[in-house]
């Protein structure tokens, strides 16, 4: 057993992160989305980032899997009451992490850092790492031009049609040193991408600059875990965007959406018919539940990507001694 | 009936205030005191502009005045869960003013603007106005050395001596405009001075470059609250900030702390037997409950207030006519 790297962001990314994490332990390293970031109140928030820690801590609402268990609104019904035109329903559990995060960076501490402390912390032994320190910002195109994704997300409900994504600051950011040393291992067993959305919690970490090149260099297999379970996504708006972009909605145009980046694919048992599609174009296909309704269903779908990986590396040495 | 400018801060100042402000509705400006602000996670913290807003706009707690009713303590257990130091408890409905207040200050608009915008908001006719826009910080001297008040309060839990006081800033603080005219009414019919802390809650508004000299300008009584019943404050380190500063704790010594400024001075009716010593002083008294537990006692407060300020005017009118 090697250490395993994680690319992640969203509820799903968490919760596969966490089967992994329950696998190999401080073995893994979780490279988060930080294209999301964004300030409200001048404190800065980390979506994706907050997501992971509350889920692989073990403090997540386990129905609404992004914010801490038991939450509540008093702050929110507060600042209403006081006249605050704030959209954004922020809990009272869920201000802390980006509270903490605002006063670390004011002290100059840097993103990883502060991820990293509040992982020890939360008694998590695996590494959470924003894929950057500097900051990317994911816009998205619509057709009433272009919006930040979290306003987007909020202000616009997802509404208005996509015509595509920018990663803006992705070029010039640089990969912080610790997900350099994830993916440096000597021991590196497998890449991971989560099921999460392509275009908004993956890409931007592939984003960033010398980051896709990176892991096609590591040379460990590259598994992703569809996103995408029959015709819709399982949460969130990957299908609607994948429509709007012109494609059709399907595990195949979720594969296809890594292509040339991933060895391997993990489709839902209801697209099992998919998977000859996929591997016609040279990716090695697992078929499994993907829905990860309990603990066991996260450890169950690690494993079947590390499974994966094992059988891709195999196949890869078999080939190379051919 | 004219206008009225009352001097306040702390809960039984609010209190008071309140009174007033069931008599007189917007005819009423309440200079508060500023000098306990403090920032934590860099938000902007006023805390007795914020216990006169809840107060004022019918939404304090009636056990713990300082704060919203039903006040929860969410974010703060969840900090401390995240490995917080912060000692301050900080309620979930009371980070929605200084979260507004930050915003605002961020965006260039003036404490007392903020302020104004908030009694709005909030229903309240009368204005809450901070002494000053420009920081104003009380600093206490201990046998210990100097700490800011806020320190004293929560880090050192009024433990230390006190030697004294100094209020930094103070000397080049700028009155703002809006208590100028509050001030300057040409109506103008009483100066109030609430009952609180007489060393970091009234002396700091005192000690605004010019305000002392303004207050006896403007040529209304000025008439003060006893903060001290029997032999002790009701609330708060007053009774132990005065022993350690040399003095008896009494309501003459409290009337004492304001000689030369006031004209007429309210001690409780177990003070009975002081106010003789208080009149030999030159200071006009009235002897009247001053213990604010229900509604009716603020407003029955108030009208005694205003009526010595009457009676000190008749009797200096008379004087200027004999």
């Amino acid at each position: 057993m090697g250490t395993v790297v994680a690319l992640a962001g969203q509820v799903g990314g968490a919760r596969l992160a966490d089967g992994l994490r329950r696998l190999r332990g401080k073995d893994l390293a979780v490279i988060v989305n930080t294209g999301d970031d964004h300030e409200i109140f001048g404190l800065a928030f980390s979506p994706d980032i907050d997501t992971m820690l509350y889920t692989l801590g073990g403090i997540a609402s386990p129905a609404a899997g992004w914010e801490p268990a038991g939450e509540t609104y008093a702050l929110h019904d507060m600042l209403h009451r006081l006249g605050s035109g704030q959209r954004v329903r922020v809990g009272d559990r869920s201000l802390a992490l980006p509270l903490l995060r605002t006063e670390a960076l004011r002290e100059e501490c840097s993103l990883s850092r502060v991820t990293l402390g509040l992982c020890k912390t939360l008694g998590i032994e695996a590494r959470v790492l924003p894929m950057s320190n500097d900051p990317v910002r994911t816009v998205v195109v619509t057709d009433g031009g272009h919006v930040s994704y979290h306003e987007y997300l909020t202000e616009l409900e997802c509404e208005p049609v996509v015509k595509g994504f920018m990663y803006a600051g992705a070029d010039a950011a640089r990969i912080p040193d610790e997900v350099l040393e994830a993916l440096y291992a000597p021991d590196l067993e497998a890449i991971v991408l989560c099921p999460a959305n392509p275009y908004h919690t993956i890409a931007p970490i592939l984003a960033v600059q010398g980051m896709r090149e990176l892991l096609r260099q590591c040379g460990a297999p590259v598994i992703a875990v569809s996103p995408i379970v029959g015709d819709r996504a399982l949460k969130g708006a990957a299908g609607k965007m994948m429509r709007e972009l012109g494609h059709e909605v399907s595990a195949r145009r979720a594969a296809l959406e890594y292509y040339r980046l991933i060895d391997g694919f993990v489709v839902d048992s209801v697209d099992e018919a998919a998977a000859d599609g996929i591997r016609a174009c040279g990716i090695d296909v697992a078929v499994a539940p993907t829905i990860m309704r309990s603990e066991d269903d996260r450890v169950a779908l690690a494993q079947v990507v590390l499974d994966l990986a094992q059988l891709v590396r195999a196949r890869k040495e078999a080939e190379r001694s051919a």
